[in-house]
């Protein structure tokens, strides 16, 4: 097959195979507190516009730039419809502003660690991304990122996977410093006390990140979007596939927005249960940071991290840990129902007992 | 704001912006023949699953290469599952394509006309287009398109905006002369009399791509994927968004692809318009190039391809006009049911008869 060079770029061949995350088998009961979903489900309103959905809208293409949930989205952010871009969940608005800003030359910076996905997007644009290491207490690294001179600049606010958050000043004075787009990823900001969505108003060059995945209960569902002027989202849609969003997600996902009072609810309860968990987890002994999001990232007294994830996996009971720097000392925790979080400690407790000498 | 130096980079900001196509605004009347939807409903198949989905499935992140829906294809079309990679519809695959494949110095090369989506992604990867150009028969530049020397060779088979189809024979040998990847893209083959779908296992470079858009009559779900040897998907999944198909398109596309008796019968229908239609334009002095779509390419014997546009437009029937070389004495017309056909004929006709001396 001499004729078959490959026909792939030397940045992607280089790359790592995709490695699919770890889901349980079909029929398997396991507790399931490693992918930071919402342990309640969609909103019931969100439920029947499925249900009732008619399949004359399937039959057609959608309407390119999802403008129903757009004005949903606007209505409950107090912004016009134009400054919202919606796409395939957030991870959509993140391929976008890559492949709009990001080539050689024109670098991706962050801070570390964070949302593995920045540098795979950077790895893809061939950029070279700007990684400025977080202190122990996950302090935003302002100087280093805005010395980084990127073309596109991400904070996760709150950030994954610690959970700390930013103040909106914070943001807005590093925003202000950076030179050319700053990316607010607010993907876990439903369950946090503050956010920096008033950015986009008073800073010409910052994009807000929202997802329906979390706050709303919908990762199933694929729906994020990216709130900032229309000057920015013009540029973005140059880069988006024609129909990114589906009909259903359009009209599902605006159902979801508009019912404030049930993500109030559901966010209410994982809250109180955030709080429960890290309780108890400090009295056995473990560091916790200092959570906004609905994860926790903690850092066991004694025994590995690493053991402590296998032996909880036994026992049917699935979290996350990161084999890497900074990381693997430590283990990510996201928050499910009371009865789940109970499971979790008591599992925890026989674990670490057992390992007493 | 001068602290905002363009974040975008040279050749995203040099583009056109995107603008969406033409739609009928809430509840304007009209029959809708510009953009190749199906003029049938989805599978009742699928409909039920999509009425019957379950909330818990919703709330969870869909499995990452939408596994049930590969194997329901698979069935269909004779193929392992690890074969079968889909997308957010065949867009989703195409943008994959390009971003692993393309960039300067790694070209993409197409016939002309064709699907404008490849000229956009060709340069939105800052790759050059090589465009070979049809003749007035729509036959295959072969010969253009092996000295091209592309990353990616694209075809689409059936052609848009012709309509006209190459056998699997010619593409083959076609797949067989070019340095790099080969795209056979199959959106419209549902309507034709072959297929090409048996190449990916004989030549280890062609991926062939498939929609449930029209075929199946889902535009609106966002469902499309690509087959070819599982070392060339390995490859694009590097390149894929994590959750790229939504649980909802999984599994209500899985129970319309495995519904191939009202598939077969949707096609029937829009087959047996075609010939009608095609033969009373015929009638009518009109050229009708040879389709295997569920559109007809046609020149109007008279008046302007644009003036027949404009006034079926006054009357409500929207049809495809394209402002581009080599198509601006045509018009594309989508398949509709008998009665929108019917009506359409009756409209030029009025056009035509008044156009007269």
């Amino acid at each position: 097959m001499t004729f078959f060079s490959s026909p792939f770029r030397a940045n992607i061949q280089a790359m790592s195979p995709y490695v699919p995350g770890e889901q349980p088998g079909v029929g398997e009961r396991v507790i399931k507190i490693n992918t930071n979903e919402n342990p309640y489900g969609p909103s019931p309103a969100a439920m029947k516009v499925l249900r009732e959905f008619d399949g004359e809208r399937l039959r057609r293409y959608p309407q390119p730039t999802a403008r129903a949930f757009a004005e949903a989205a606007g209505t409950v952010l107090g912004y016009d419809a134009d400054w919202i871009l919606p796409g395939n969940g957030s991870d959509d608005l993140l391929t976008m502003i890559f492949r709009a800003c990001a080539e050689p030359g024109r670098a991706a910076a962050y801070p570390m660690p964070t949302y593995t996905l920045y540098r795979t997007l950077a790895k893809i644009q061939n950029a070279e991304a700007v990684e400025a290491p977080f202190d122990d207490d996950y302090n935003l690294p302002a100087d280093a990122l805005a010395a980084a001179g990127a073309a596109v600049t991400l904070v996760a606010n709150p950030n994954a996977p610690s959970g700390t958050a930013f103040t909106a000043a914070e943001l807005e004075a590093l925003a202000v410093r950076v030179k050319g787009l700053m990316v607010i990823d607010e993907a876990y900001v439903d369950f946090a006390a503050s956010s920096a969505i008033e950015l986009p108003r008073r800073c010409p060059n910052v994009i807000v990140l929202r997802s329906m995945s979390k706050g709303y209960s919908m990762a199933g569902l694929r729906l994020g979007f990216g709130v900032a002027r229309p000057g920015i989202l013009t540029e973005l849609m140059k880069v988006k596939d024609s129909y990114n969003v589906d009909a259903l997600a359009c009209a599902v996902g605006a159902a979801a927005i508009a019912d404030q009072a049930y993500h109030d609810q559901c966010v209410a309860k994982v809250r109180a249960s955030r709080q429960v968990l890290a309780g108890q987890l400090e009295a056995m002994g473990f560091r916790v940071w200092p959570s906004q999001a609905n994860f926790l990232l903690v850092r066991p007294p004694r025994a590995a991290a690493r053991e402590i994830y296998e032996a909880l996996k036994k026992r049917g009971i699935l979290i996350r840990y990161f084999q890497q720097p900074k990381l693997d000392d430590k283990m990510r925790i996201s928050i499910g129902t009371a009865e789940d979080n109970a499971q979790l400690v008591r599992a925890i407790g026989e674990i670490l007992d057992r390992g007493k000498p």
